[in-house]
């Protein structure tokens, strides 16, 4: 099931290297420089590099650390090469595989973006007759633009994401108003646990929980603690429920009475924040004019939002669109596409408040997936 | 408390600096390229940059994401600039550094090695009249060297890190033992729970929680599930404790009767391979003995570990010194040095089991820090 995806995606990359006069590119996913497009092309977990020629005849190839793993996860679309058959290098599996996919002295080589300067001069030294190519505009940028448009497919493990995360925000919600969690801890244990035995993968990144101590940091720091939550003031709930590779990402505020003024308006701009930033969210809108315009809402009440409005999500947490007031973000909303929307304000005396939900643009305009919101408990 | 560590650290790389001619360096830590030097330099959390000039009036600059956090955590010996005065754009950050640290054009400064090639080319670009230098054996891996021996401070802070992993696992096997946890999600969420009700951060990397049909894998994945725990066969427990910054890494593999021959003799051979690492652990030995020693115990065995054999801990889970058998490791056991011994064995049909302590070289030679242990339960 959905084996033709690998198929399909596989295809429109090597229609983009023709039309960029690349002959084989190399995707790499380990500790320290992680890509989730490894995953996204081939289902594999990760730990592993792909290469992927632009020849109609050679079948990618998957060179994993743990072999018994991509046995059992990567698309039969692949060939499977140990990573200990390379003694664990990069430079001799690329130089290998050059020979296995007969890609002829000359050609152009991409290897990732990401990739060090000194990694890159190894890569040229490795090979010192092709064209190695490390660009930030090349075709890995166009593959995290491709993965911005979710398919059919990734569509359906986002239904199933937000179903769970929806019933586990009721759970939160119930649980809360019965008063049953004393601890940060005991909140994103729930989460994770109802997370998982629901048949989700994890959490798509590390649960924050922050009673009204701790609700200032923008992330907090440690993630979540033994200090007590849903106390008198603002707290804060980000997480993300990861299904079948595709991860959530919702923030809930606990605002529980009584609230003094600083903190009502808190609340209130940050709603209203979040109404612009949803009835701005259209088809073919740049993001940035969405991210500028809550800028300018936050600015008139002299406030400051220290962070993106929002970003893309998928196989990662944060990928592409970008959803900011940066001058260099250039992105356009597109059908497709599924992100978050997340206006914030935070105070160091009065403590945060963030609302966040994710968001598709379908053909018939925004969708709200998820059913974040500001949960308000009387005194 | 420990203020005159951040000093002392800071001279330390200043005299290199000098020894190597550079008048700045820069560490960065973002999502997609962590560097808890950031941490381990000034304490403050990360998701920031850091900013260090070799010349002894000047104070190093800390540029946080999140000020408030800075504010709260990092050393009264840096400077903090917020990111946000940079638009957070890290060339305008360094360009403007330039002028506030005087740095004289001509004057050579170091970036991270593991600045993508595009990045370095923008870095070069943004400041035309300086020594832009990105090299792996520069001071950020003298650093690296640094950070493998560990200070008095560091030591103690171990110790606690320890002692609370070590009540953890004890609990751990009396709950196995008692036939407490029925999945591997309550076996991750007791560990998370014990741990950081015990004042831990929490986790140093995800735990890894693989009942007998997925402890094949190196690393499980999904982490752990709503599986079965603990029933016939082997299970893996991995997970790591974050102390004020430091993490613990240990394994236990719980072994439930009766077992097949071919994983009694992996038991074996895997308790045979952690004794014999231990026995080479010796001040002045190089690591990749260690690990030679430990590839010829399983290939008389015609079995094959397929990872190292170790690493070096602190305030990241995998750091230097490398304990591998890979031809580049030029690693030498030293005083002060805290690292893991970890042999496993893996199999798809009879599962896998791995055993892994932490340790630290002192004056008196190998001390074994933590107690994992293999457990073995009757039928």
């Amino acid at each position: 099931m959905g084996e033709y995806r690998y198929v399909r995606q596989t295809e429109n990359i090597m229609n983009y290297m023709s039309f960029a006069g690349s002959r084989l590119i190399v995707f790499e996913d380990f500790e320290g420089h992680r890509d989730p497009t490894i995953r996204w092309l081939s289902n594999h977990p990760g730990d592993a590099l792909i290469f992927l020629s632009n020849d109609i005849m050679g079948k990618p190839i998957l060179v994993p650390w743990d072999v018994n793993m991509a046995k059992q996860y990567a698309s039969d679309f692949f060939t499977i090469i140990p990573y200990t058959d390379f003694e664990r290098n990069p430079y001799k599996a690329l130089k290998a595989v050059v020979e296995i996919m007969n890609v002829p002295p000359g050609s152009r080589i991409e290897i990732p973006p990401e990739t060090s300067y000194p990694s890159f001069l190894r890569y040229v030294d490795t090979l010192p007759d092709y064209d190695i190519i490390c660009r930030e505009d090349g075709t890995h940028a166009e593959i995290k633009a491709m993965r911005a448009i979710k398919a059919a497919e990734e569509i359906e493990r986002y239904r199933t994401a937000a179903r769970i995360t929806n019933e586990v925000i009721d759970e939160l919600e119930k649980q809360i108003r019965a008063g049953a969690f004393k601890t940060e801890v005991d909140v994103a244990q729930f989460i994770e646990r109802e997370g998982r035995m629901r048949g989700c993968e994890g959490t798509g990144f590390e649960t924050l929980v922050a009673g009204p101590k701790r609700s200032f940091g923008i992330h907090a720091f440690p993630s979540y603690t033994g200090e007590p939550f849903g106390t008198q003031g603002l707290s804060i709930i980000d997480f993300g429920l990861k299904y079948d590779g595709y991860t959530t990402d919702v923030t809930i505020t606990v605002a529980k009475g009584p609230l003094n003024r600083t903190q009502e308006r808190m609340l209130s701009l940050v709603e209203k924040a979040y109404n612009l930033a949803v009835s701005l969210a259209k088809e073919g809108t740049p993001t940035r004019d969405i991210a500028l315009a809550v800028d300018t809402h936050f600015e008139k009440a002299k406030k400051k939002m220290p962070h993106a409005l929002g970003h893309g999500i998928g196989v990662e947490a944060h990928e592409e669109p970008a959803i900011r007031s940066r001058s260099d973000n250039e992105w356009v909303l597109q059908q497709g596409m599924v992100f978050t929307l997340e206006p914030g304000l935070y105070d160091p005396a009065h403590g945060g408040c963030r609302l966040e939900n994710d968001f598709m643009l379908t053909e018939n305009g925004l969708e709200q997936l998820t059913n974040s919101r500001i949960i308000r408990i009387p005194e």
